[in-house]
C-alpha cells in the first residue's frame, strides 16, 4: 500500500522538494534572512496540508523553529522528529556544475544545496507523515521540531528546548541527518563525535617588518605557529596534548571487531580522494579513526602576504582555526580548556598567543538495545532486505547530547544520505532512490515502533 | 659655501620634493602607469634644469628609465648614480595618519610614500648636482640612471644595462637606498643579502572534505604543511636544508669583532618591536644574524576556512610563500634548486607538493679599501664629524651584483635613511636633517673622490 502511494506520488514529492530547494535558506548569511523565513513558511504550509493538528513558527533570537504535532491519542507513544531547514553557504559557487538553488535531476540524483543536508532528509518525514495520514496508517503521535540554525551552531535551540519541555514531551527522537554506508549496505548511526573548535593567534613583533632588515633576528610568527601546530601530533599520529585521551572510552576487542565488519575498501577510498596514502593514529583502522577516535585538524590558517607575487614581509601575526573531534566520554569544555592551557604553555617566549573558543558539542552514543532501535532495524530489514549495520559517524550533531540532557530522550539516527553526497561542498546531491526508500523506511519504522 | 647654498635653498628643495612625492608612482599597480611616467618626466625636467648635458626617458618593456649625464671632461673619473623613482603600494591606506601622496612635514620629518625609498634619497643627488653646478664645484663626470621598476624586481634593468654598456661606462656606482645606524652613528653599507623567494602548495584530498567524516583518517594538508615548515629549521635555529650553508663565507674573528662594534642596544630593539625575546641562529649576534647569516622566513601562509566563525573543513590545499635571504657566496639559483629538491623530498606520501620560484637576487659585498669608499668615509667625517661604521644590511639590492657582473663596477652604498623610516609600511617618512645632510655629504664625497 505504501509502496503504491509513493510510486504514484513520486513526481509531486520531487516537485515540492525542488520548490523548497529553490529557496536559498543560508543561515550563515544575513542577506538570506528573508529566505530562511520563507523556507520555514514553506515547511509550515506543507506540514499543515499533510494533516498536522497544529503548526507554528516559533521565533528565536535568530532564525525561527518550525514546530508541529499530530496527537492521535495521548496514551500512544510519541515520536519527536528533529531536522533543519537551513543550508550551508554555496561557496565556492564557480565549482557548481548547475546553480546551487536551481535543483536538477541528473542520473537519478537531485543536485542542489540542501538536497541531502537536510531539506531532502526532512522532506522524507513530511511525506511519510502525509502518506500515513492519507492511508490511515499513523500508529502513534508525531511531533516535528525543525530548526533554521543547525549550520551555524544551533545557538537558540538549547533555550527553546529548555523552555518547552512539556510541549516536546516524547518517547524517542528520530533524526535523518546522517549517511548510510551505501545503498547495498544500509546502516544506522549509533555514535557521533563531539567537537571543540578553537582559534589561535600568534603575535611576534608589533608591526609587519621588512624580512630583509629583521629576518633571522626576530621570531617569525608564521614559522612559530607552524612549529606549534606540528608539535600537536606525536610520531604515532596521536594528539600530543597532555590529558587529551584520559576520558576516551576504549572499545572492547569485540566492539572493535563489530565496527570493522562494516564494508570498507581502502583502495576505493584512496581513489575517490585521489590520495596515495592515508594517515592517522597508528594502531587503528580507518573506520576506527573516524568513528571512535578523537582527532585534531587545522581547519584554516592565515598570515602575512597571500596575494599574487612576492612581498618580503616578516608579519606581525599568524592565525589558525583548529578543531578537535571528540568521542565518548570526552567533555567538550574540558578539552577546550586542555587545549587552551597547552597551547599557551608551548608558546615560546618570543611570541604572544591568544586562544579563543568557538562552539563545541558533546559526543554521543545511541543505544542499540532500545525498542526504537529495534523498530528502525526491522524497518530496514523489511524495506531493504538487509539488517542495517550499526556505525559510528565521525561528524557531530551536538543536539543529540542536548536532547538526552534536557529531555532525557534517546535518539535514533536513521539517515539516508551517502558520504559521497558532497554535503557542505559544491554539487551537493541526494539520490532519488535514497529519498523514496527513506520515505518507505520511515513509514515502516512507525509500524514496528507502535507494536513495541 | 655648500652649507650656505643648502640653507638658503632648503625650502625650495623640499617644495620640489613634495611635488614629486604627490605623484603616486606605484609601479606594481597598472592603474598608476601614467603616474609612473609623470614621475619620470618630473625627474627629467629637474635634471635638465640642474644643468645636465643630456637627459632622456629610455623606454623599456615596463616602466621607463631616466638617464642623464654631465661630462665635464672625458679624462676625469665618472660616477654613475643609480636610484629609483617608483614607490611601494600604499596599502593598508587606513593605517596612514595623513595621505600617502599628500606629503606633510611633522616634527622634522617628511611623511609620504617614497619620502625615503627612494624619491627622497634620489632627490638629494639631483640637488647635490644642482649645487655643484651653481657653485662650480663639480670635479668629475656624473651619469644618472634612475629606474621605475625597483619595487617590482627591476625586470628590465638587466637588459638595459647589457644593451648600454658603453653609455654607462663609469668608475664607480653611487647609490643612496640604504639606512644609517642612526643620526649619531653614520654608517656605510658594505654588504647586502641576496634572496630566493619560493611558493609552495601542498595538496591532500582532491576536494575540501567534512572534517567530521574524514578527520583523523585523511592527512590534513595544513597540518602537513606546518610540519614541513617546522622541519626547515633545526633546534639551533639553523636552516635544515642539506647544502644550504655550503658556500656561506664565514667571517674571520676580526671581521666579526668589527661588525659587532656597531652600536646596538638589545633592550631598545626588543622594546621597539614589543617582543620579550629575540630568536635566531644560535652562536650569532643580532647584527650577525641580519648582516652575514642566511635565513628562511615564511612571508605568507593560507589554506582552509579563514572567515569569521567556524567551518569544519578538512581542506584540499594549503600554501605558503617562503623566502631565504642569502649571503656571500651563496648563489640564488642554487639555493632555489636546493630548496625545491628538499621540499619535494620531505613531502610525505599522503600529499602532493608543488614548488614555484618567484624572483631571486644575489648577495653582494662592496669593498672598503677602494678610493670611492675612502672618499665616502672622508665625506662623513667632514660633514658628520665621525668616521662612518661599515655595516652589513639584511635587505637585498640585487642590482649591486648585476652592476659588478655586467659593468665590472663596484658600488658605494651611501644611504641616509633610518631603519625606523617605515619604508614599505604605512607612514613612511624621511628626516629633513637626513635629507639636507645627505646633500652636503654627497657634494663632499665628490670633492674627495676627485682628489683620489
Amino acid at each position: 500500500m505504501i509502496k503504491e502511494y509513493i510510486a504514484s506520488n513520486k513526481d509531486r514529492f520531487l516537485s515540492e522538494l525542488f520548490d523548497w530547494l529553490r529557496i536559498p535558506s543560508v543561515s550563515a548569511d544575513s542577506r538570506h534572512k528573508g529566505d530562511v523565513r520563507k523556507a520555514a513558511e514553506f515547511l509550515k504550509d506543507k506540514l499543515s496540508n499533510a494533516g498536522v493538528d497544529m503548526v507554528e513558527i516559533c521565533e528565536t533570537k535568530g532564525h525561527p523553529i518550525v514546530y508541529a504535532e499530530k496527537i492521535v491519542n495521548p496514551s500512544l507513544p510519541t515520536v519527536l522528529v528533529y531536522g533543519h531547514y537551513d543550508v550551508q553557504p554555496a561557496d565556492p559557487i564557480n565549482l557548481w556544475t548547475s546553480g546551487p538553488f536551481e535543483p536538477v535531476l541528473k542520473e537519478g540524483k537531485i543536485y542542489a544545496r540542501g538536497a541531502c543536508d537536510d531539506k531532502g532528509q526532512v522532506y522524507m518525514h513530511v511525506k511519510a507523515f502525509e502518506a500515513m495520514m492519507k492511508l490511515n496508517l499513523l500508529p502513534c503521535n508525531i511531533k516535528f521540531m525543525i530548526e533554521g540554525e543547525e549550520e551555524v551552531g544551533s545557538d537558540n535551540l538549547g533555550l527553546f528546548v529548555k523552555d518547552n519541555k512539556s510541549k516536546l514531551k516524547a518517547d524517542i527522537i528520530l533524526i535523518s541527518d546522517t549517511a548510510l554506508i551505501s545503498l547495498e549496505h544500509p546502516s544506522i548511526t549509533t555514535g557521533l563525535r563531539g567537537l571543540s573548535y578553537m582559534e589561535v593567534e600568534v603575535t611576534g613583533p608589533n608591526r609587519d617588518l621588512h624580512s630583509g632588515v629583521y629576518g633571522g633576528a626576530v621570531a617569525n610568527p608564521i614559522n612559530t605557529l607552524c612549529a606549534m601546530i606540528a608539535s600537536l601530533h606525536d610520531a604515532n599520529g596521536k594528539v600530543a596534548i597532555p590529558g587529551f585521551y584520559n576520558k576516551v572510552a576504549e572499545l572492547t576487542a569485540k566492539e572493535r571487531e563489530a565496527l570493522n565488519e562494516a564494508p570498507f575498501d581502502l583502495n576505493d577510498y584512496k581513489k575517490d580522494l585521489d590520495i596515495n596514502e592515508i594517515k592517522g593514529e597508528n594502531g587503528y583502522t580507518t573506520l576506527e579513526r573516524t568513528g571512535v577516535r578523537p582527532t585534531l585538524d587545522v581547519n584554516g590558517i592565515w598570515g602575512g602576504y597571500t596575494g599574487e607575487g612576492a612581498k618580503t614581509v616578516l608579519p606581525s601575526k599568524a592565525s589558525a582555526k583548529i578543531s578537535m573531534r571528540l568521542v565518548p566520554n570526552q567533555v567538550s569544555a574540558e578539552i577546550t580548556e586542555l587545549f587552551t592551557k597547552h597551547f599557551q604553555k608551548i608558546a615560546p617566549p618570543y611570541v604572544k598567543v591568544k586562544v579563543t573558543a568557538h562552539h563545541g558539542g558533546e559526543p554521543a552514543v545511541t543505544p542499540t538495545d532500545s525498542a526504537a532501535y529495534r523498530a528502525a532495524s526491522h524497518a530496514f530489514e523489511e524495506v531493504w532486505g538487509k539488517t542495517p549495520i550499526p556505525t559510528r559517524d565521525g561528524g557531530s550533531i551536538p543536539i543529540v547530547a542536548l536532547f538526552k540532557r534536557e529531555l532525557g530522550l534517546d535518539t535514533v539516527l536513521m539517515g539516508f544520505g551517502l558520504d559521497s553526497d558532497a554535503i557542505h561542498s559544491p554539487n551537493e546531491h541526494y539520490g532519488v532512490d535514497n529519498f523514496l526508500l527513506g520515505i518507505e523506511t520511515i513509514v515502516t519504522f512507525y509500524k514496528h515502533y507502535a507494536k513495541k
